[in-house]
C-alpha cells in the first residue's frame, strides 16, 4: 500500500460522511455547523482514523490551540494547585497548556513572554514578579494577582474582602489586639489588598492593631525577632494574628508554641490561601481560602474570549473562611 | 509602510548577516554551523526583530520542539516536583512542555496519548496507571516508574536499592522486628521493587519481618486496624517500619503517637520519596529520597536522543537516606 492510501485526507472524510469538503473543514477548525453534520464528520473522521495536522491547522487558522502558563515554580502549593486547575480548564476546551517556570527571575519572565511570541501561542496566563514586564498587546494576556495595565485583565481572589474577613473573624472570636504580618515580594500587587482590608476593619471597629510588613525578606528571622520582643512572661502582646500566607501563619504558630504561648487559647492565627496538608488533606491552619479552581476557570475563559473589548481590569472571586486549629472553634 | 516591510523574512536576515539563506535556515532549525556564522545570524535576527514561525518550522522539519508531560495531578508533591523538574530540563533545551493531567483515569491517559499523536509533539513523558496503554511506536515515549514494553524506556529511582537501604538502615539502628507497609495502586510497576528490596535484606539478615500490602485501598483504615490489632499495653509488635511513601509513613507515625507508642524511641519509621515540608523546607519524616531532578534530566535526555536504537529498558537512579525525626539519630 502506498503512503497516501494509508493516511486519510479531509476529502476522504467528506466522502465517508457524505458532506462537502467545506463542512469537514469547518468542523475541524471548530467553526459552528449543525449538530447532525458535526456528528457525521467526527464519526467519519474517527472511522477512518483521520488526524488533524495541528501545524497545518495552525498556519491556516492562525490559531495554535495552546496557551502558555508562566509561573515561578511548582514547589509552592499555591502555584502547583494553580497550574493543576489551569491545565484542567484548558484541557476541557481542547487547548494545550505550555508550562513555563521562571524561579521568580524577572528576566526569565520577560524571556518567557518573548518565547511565547515566537511560538505563536494563542495567549498567556502569568503570575510574575517583574514590575516592568513588556507585554505584546497582540497576544491575549491574563495575569493572576498582578496589575500590568488597563488592557491586561487580572484574576485574583477577593484579597481585600479576605483581609476584612480575617479581621472580622478574629474580632468575633474575642481578640482584642490584632496583628497583621506579611512576608514576600515588594512588587505592588493584588496581595497588598489583604493588609488594606484587614486594617480597614480594625479602624472601623476601633480595634487596636499593628502591621508588620517585611518585603523581600528572605528569612523568617525578622518575624521571630518581632515575636521575641513582644513576649513578656510567656504572654504575647497580641491575641489575634492575620498572616498573608498559610506558610507564614504556620511558621508563626510554631514560633509561638516554642515560646510557650498557647495557640489558639491565648493567640489565634488566620492565614491566607487555604493550603491543605498533603498528608491528611486537612487545612494546615485556619485560613482565608482562595477559590483556585474558579480563578483558573475565570482566567482561561477571559483569555479565550473572541471579543476582547470591554474586558474587566480585575475579576476578584469570593473567598471563604476555614477553621484549621489555630482559631477557637465556633460553638 | 506595508505589512511586508514590517515583518522581516529569512532573506532579510541573510542579507543583514552577510550569509547565505541556507545558513540562516540551518541556524533557525538548530542544525550545527560554525559558531561565528551562528552568531552573525542570531545577531542579525535580533537586530531585525526576526521571529521564527514555529508552525512553519514544524511543517518543514517535522519537529514541534514540544514534549507532552502526562501526570495524574499536581496535588501530590512527587508529581508537582516531577513536573517542575521536567519543565526545567525541557526549557534548558528550548523545548516546550505541554502539560496534561489525567486524575489517575486510565481512559483519560489513553486519550492524552491520542491527542499528542494528533498534535504531533516530539515525544511523551508519562506516569500512568493504565496497564494496557496503547503506545504509538512512532512517537518517542519515556515512562516514569512504569514498564510498558521493551521499546519504551523507563526512568525511576533505584526502588529495589531503596528498599534494601531502608531495611539495612532500620537494622543498623537496632530494630529487631520489621514491617513493610504499602498503600497504592495495583498496577504492576517499578514501585513493587521497594518491597522486594526490603524483604530480600530481611531474609539475608535473618530478620523477622512482615509485609502488609493493601493495593487500591482508598483509605488508611485497614492500616490503622492492623496497628490496633498489633498493639498490646502500649507496645507495638514491630519496632521498625518501612512505608512505600512518605505520606503513609506520616499517617502511621500519627496513628502510633495517638496510640501511645513513642516514635522513634520505641518504633522507627522510614518513608519513601524525600518529600519536604512546604512550611519548614525540612523532610517530613526519615525517608529514602528520590533524585527527582536527575530523573527528570535523564527522562528528557533519553527522550530527545536522535539515535533511538539501544535505549535502556530501565534507567534507575541512585537514592539516598535522609534523617527526618522518625528514626534514631546516628551518633
Amino acid at each position: 500500500m502506498s503512503k497516501s492510501q494509508n493516511v486519510p485526507t479531509m476529502k476522504d472524510v467528506a466522502r465517508e460522511a457524505g458532506v462537502s469538503l467545506g463542512t469537514v473543514s469547518k468542523v475541524m477548525n471548530g467553526i459552528t455547523v449543525g449538530e447532525s453534520y458535526r456528528k457525521r464528520v467526527t464519526d467519519a473522521a474517527e472511522k477512518l482514523g483521520y488526524q488533524i495536522n495541528s501545524y497545518a491547522r495552525g498556519l491556516k487558522t492562525n490559531k495554535t490551540y495552546s496557551v502558555a502558563v508562566i509561573l515561578p515554580d511548582l514547589e509552592h502549593p499555591f502555584f502547583a494547585r494553580l497550574a493543576d486547575e489551569l491545565t484542567r480548564a484548558l484541557m476541557k476546551r481542547d487547548y494545550r497548556t505550555i508550562l513555563m517556570l521562571t524561579s521568580y527571575d524577572p528576566e526569565a519572565e520577560q524571556e518567557c513572554i518573548t518565547m511565547v511570541r515566537q511560538n505563536k501561542a494563542d495567549g498567556i496566563i502569568a503570575l510574575t514578579y517583574n514590575p516592568d514586564l513588556e507585554i505584546d498587546p497582540s497576544i491575549p494576556f491574563v495575569t493572576i494577582d498582578r496589575h500590568c495595565n488597563a488592557e491586561v485583565p487580572c484574576v485574583s481572589s477577593d484579597n481585600f474582602g479576605g483581609g476584612r474577613m480575617a479581621a472580622e473573624k478574629l474580632l468575633s472570636l474575642g481578640c482584642k489586639k490584632l496583628l497583621f504580618m506579611r512576608i514576600g515580594s515588594s512588587v505592588s500587587s493584588e496581595v497588598d489588598k489583604r493588609a488594606a482590608g484587614f486594617e480597614s476593619i480594625c479602624r472601623m471597629r476601633n480595634a487596636e492593631f499593628e502591621s508588620v510588613i517585611l518585603d523581600d525578606s528572605e528569612t523568617e528571622q525578622p518575624f521571630y525577632r518581632f515575636i521575641d520582643e513582644h513576649i513578656a512572661q510567656g504572654k504575647f502582646e497580641f491575641d489575634g494574628i492575620f498572616c498573608n500566607t498559610d506558610k507564614l501563619a504556620c511558621l508563626i504558630w510554631n514560633k509561638l508554641i516554642q515560646s510557650g504561648v498557647r495557640v489558639p487559647e491565648d493567640v489565634q492565627i488566620i492565614g491566607y490561601d487555604g493550603t491543605l496538608c498533603h498528608i491528611t488533606g486537612k487545612p494546615l491552619c485556619s485560613s482565608i481560602v482562595q477559590p483556585i479552581d474558579r480563578m483558573a476557570e475565570a482566567a482561561v475563559s477571559i483569555l479565550l474570549k473572541n471579543n476582547r473589548s470591554n474586558l474587566p481590569v480585575l475579576m476578584a472571586l469570593p473567598v471563604h473562611y476555614t477553621e484549621g486549629g489555630t482559631t477557637k472553634e465556633v460553638t
